[in-house]
């Protein structure tokens, strides 16, 4: 079993490289993924990072926006700005689809585990995606306008206001969704995926027991660095790193994971950082990490394997 | 003040038309509307007919449906399809943002009634839109495959299943909304609108108060046939009537509103009626009253303020 910790938009990318090269083994695969920035949006339950993991998976991301999906229209939220609505947040017409049918089987009764589990399943994924939590984790951060939820300082202001600190309300009392702990502790290798490493797999990492859990799996646990040279691939990765001193690079990414992580794969245009990277006790590996094309990802996901010892059997 | 019991359709092509007959005066109008056929979906409180009237006051009512919003597309019914959903019953992905915004004004503690304001203003529509009731009426009809709500009977069944009978669940201990019985009783004028008397006027009448208030008003009671030579223009008005002894023709409509009404307007092709009709003790008022453009509507509209005995001064 593969286990992959996983954000948004780099990690939905990734993944499309990973079940690329796992072919049918796909179905071996546990994604857990940040909740931190889910939000309630027009009385909808939006679980981005979920999304943009099951539509990568699925096949229908949208590769341009790298949310939401492929060739969607946005003629609801048109008419809701004309009505004088909340329209800051853009859910496309068929995006739609997904949330109302979470908030339905939220509203039956079911887990935010079972609801995503049913919305994979209707999607045709064979990966099995986790929540990282049932419960309610907020991922708040402080700016000089006050804290703001993530999706408010994410989308509504660009990330464009300082971000001075982070916090994750409600992770304290929250527990790992059913299976989570269990998919850590039993997988031949875990891969914290491309994603920021404050406000995507730190959500996740607040989790009581999650970061216990992966200190102590024996998987060899991987991380692909999302900073090459010095800046995000997207998002406000460098800023949510420096609110948290640490350096926007590919060693930031280390020192974020020092107290688990036994191999850190890093662009090969940061081969510069090695001695830093070998300071915290890790062996790097440098290769192509920039995901322009499926083959990319797949040649990213192949080398991560690598990395972590996984051997791959031709089929 | 001009107060029109309304439903669907019929009722918001009629009343384009007296909203182009009355122009600035259209505020001094009141239209008190069905909400038996609401119902939940998707989680999203629709109201139908509350949505035919106002798109259709607002000049956004689509022409070739009848109903939502000209011009919508239904992306977002299609993923729900895709996905297994519920999709017997279509919302555009405009249309979503209508029901949206009521769903969360009710769910923020708005009145089914303020709700239907706030939306009709933010449509700027100038006539006032009061639901019958802010208490749920649910129209449900008796057919030999067990008892439906109006919706599975109207649209899931497409009206093909035999109406046996129909009651409106609710309406026993439903309150008119404010305003409702006010508007009845200080009227210069009340017209029926010409919808089906039975599911569509049937509800608004079975809320306690509203028939009697119709009964006691001092203002003219004007009812347009929706029935033309014995068919209805559109839907299952001719089976419903029938389900409740009533015939399916003009007589059927004068019989129904027999004890509250003035005036019957009836269609030209139906003078061999007269009799019938003045039997009743009622005086009909024929003219063409197919609504097929714009002069049509508002001639009907100008016919009908002249059988209801309101002046119109020219401006």
């Amino acid at each position: 079993m593969i286990t992959v910790l996983a954000g948004g938009t780099g990690a939905a990318k990734f993944l499309q490289g990973l079940q690329a090269v796992l072919g049918a083994e796909t179905s071996r695969l546990t994604v857990i993924v940040n909740t931190g920035d889910d939000l309630l949006w027009w009385g909808l339950h939006v679980s981005p990072d979920v999304d943009s993991v099951m539509y990568g998976l699925a096949g229908v991301l949208s590769r341009e926006r790298g949310w939401g999906i492929d060739g969607d229209t946005f003629h609801c939220l048109d008419a809701m700005r004309r009505l004088g609505g909340p329209a800051w947040f853009s859910l496309g017409d068929r995006d739609l689809a997904t949330h109302m049918t979470r908030t339905a089987l939220l509203a039956s009764g079911s887990t935010l585990a079972e609801a995503t589990a049913e919305l994979a399943r209707r999607f045709r994924v064979t990966a099995r995606i986790l929540p990282m939590s049932n419960d309610r984790v907020e991922t708040r951060v402080t700016t000089p306008a006050g804290e703001l939820a993530f999706q408010e300082y994410f989308v509504r202001e660009r990330h464009q206001v300082p971000a001075r600190g982070v916090r994750f309300a409600g992770a304290e009392s929250a527990h790992p969704a059913p299976g989570v702990l269990q998919a850590i502790a039993h997988a031949s290798a875990v891969i914290i995926a491309p994603s920021n490493p404050v406000t995507s797999i730190g959500p996740i990492l607040a989790v009581p027991g999650i970061r216990e859990a992966l200190r102590q799996t024996p998987a060899t646990v991987a991380a692909i660095s999302p900073i090459i040279g010095g800046a995000a691939v997207s998002g406000p990765a460098v800023d949510l790193m420096r609110s948290q001193a640490l350096p926007a690079s590919a060693v930031g990414i280390a020192q974020a994971y020092a107290d688990f992580l036994d191999r850190l794969v890093a662009d090969t245009r940061d081969t510069s950082l090695m001695p830093d990277i070998e300071r915290l006790g890790l062996r790097p590996h440098f290769c192509e990490t920039l995901m322009t094309s499926l083959e990319a990802k797949a040649l990213l996901a192949a080398e991560t394997l690598r990395a972590a010892g996984v051997e791959l059997v031709e089929t």
